[in-house]
């Protein structure tokens, strides 16, 4: 017998998956939270029946939405991360020796026990309990709303703008997170697709290049999503992630990012450069 | 009732889509043939149940598969596209004023009446009879032997190498392809996804690198296509891709397709320079 699972990525689209057996299944407060192995991707986390990440391309997102603002900032020390709950964006994070701390404002617990025990390579940085960072189980947007001027970098790893997510990816989300960094700060959100989340894209991109003077959105292609290309949205007060310099960059040991793919990244096919004109 | 297709694109994954309808299925001599109208995709080419190419995301590959090459041979005046039946790429390659002739050849001529009839926006240079196309139904193989010395630029449009394309990923065929440029000639192949044909992609790089004293992959996103990552393969006797000026670049009318796009699409994630290393 052959089990397979199909997630709906539109309402006539899907990718379906033959499934091993399913790891784990539970409902938190916030959302249903499973763990399943697929033969193609290997595990993959399933919230509310939408794969968040496998073990098979884990790699691209999670170096993606972390080194391309930490290379971007010139010394970045004190991260915050929201959402990020399977690790892998701290365990990424932790990789730039210059880095002091990352705070991590996860709203679901289940979420990080789920990934500690069955996604121990991408939750890694948590399972060692990694001396820079701290994790608090708690409410991102109202972390934000109440810090202020203390972030060099925040990296907004969230999950879908429904359900716990949707509180991110609102202009007084975006002012709180302005207000939160540093006066050189720069942060990241993940703005899903370019192929089918046009509408969503063009409003975010428009909220944040009224409050930060830098606004620049990066391709990155992850298979397990939608259309297979993602896309990034950086805020930046001061740095230009254009203007860095490849021959400067920190070793790394990445499987996908490197100093051409970090500036090829911000080159966009025509229809994306109207979405966002 | 609904109805889905599933374009399996491994053994272990799939594509699903909702279909409103099939236009047409028929079998021709080398294949099964089929257009069927989706509601994400539009109309899409299937061939053995593999889907070859929609109205949605037809422009990628096309734009990708042309301009890249044509933009970087200074001065393309006769093109040979092998393959390409749908039409796409002779429609792109038209918009290049230079260029005197397109000869496409193209094994099975039922893709080409079908295009015509069901795909017209992708058929537009055949339907109309563009005057600089040369449409030849025949083995481009073949053709390829007895060629010599007489191309600027070759574009190899071909499906996957299993049925009817299985001889266009042979050594024979590129030392053809080689003997069939000119002294300053290039050609491009589709090279499937760097994802899924990791094992193809190495031998191919490796036995066309043996050959032309400039080969480079490049990339282009494409939603159609496993893993919405697809690999474009380029060797060259004498322009690089890289070196282009891009102040120089002719007006395309492209929506995809970009000078910041051509240089931006050689680089490489790190898993992907690893294979062709």
């Amino acid at each position: 017998m052959e089990l397979w699972y199909t997630e709906y990525q539109t309402k006539n689209l899907g990718l379906t998956c033959r499934i091993k057996e399913t790891l784990f299944q539970g409902q938190s407060e916030f959302q249903e939270v499973a763990v399943v192995d697929s033969l193609e991707f290997g595990r993959m986390l399933v919230l509310d029946g939408v794969f968040q990440t496998s073990v098979f391309d884990e790699y691209i997102y999670h170096e993606m939405i972390v080194h391309v603002p930490l290379c971007t900032h010139a010394n970045p020390k004190k991260i915050l991360v929201i959402g990020g709950g399977d690790g892998g964006a701290v365990r990424e994070t932790v990789k730039h020796a210059g880095v002091e701390s990352v705070e991590m404002v996860e709203i679901d617990g289940l979420v990080v026990d789920v990934s500690k025990k069955f996604l121990p390579e991408i939750s890694a940085a948590l399972l060692t309990n990694h001396p820079k960072v701290q994790l608090k189980i708690g409410d991102g947007i109202k972390h934000m709303a109440e810090a202020e001027g203390q972030y060099d970098v925040i990296i907004v790893d969230c999950s879908d703008p429904i359900g716990p997510g949707e509180g991110l990816f609102t202009p007084e989300f975006y002012r709180n997170v302005h207000k939160a960094l540093k006066a050189d700060g720069l942060f990241v959100q993940q703005t899903e697709s370019p192929f089918y989340h046009q509408d969503l894209i063009r409003h975010l991109y428009r909220d944040i290049a009224a409050l930060f003077p830098l606004t620049r959105l990066y391709l990155a292609n992850i298979p397990l999503y939608p259309g297979g290309l993602h896309c990034f949205t950086m805020g930046s007060k001061k740095y230009d992630p254009l203007q860095i310099n490849v021959a400067n960059l920190p070793e790394l040991n990445t499987r996908y990012y490197n100093g051409a793919v970090h500036k090829a990244c911000f080159e966009l096919p025509n229809f994306i450069r109207n979405l966002i004109r």
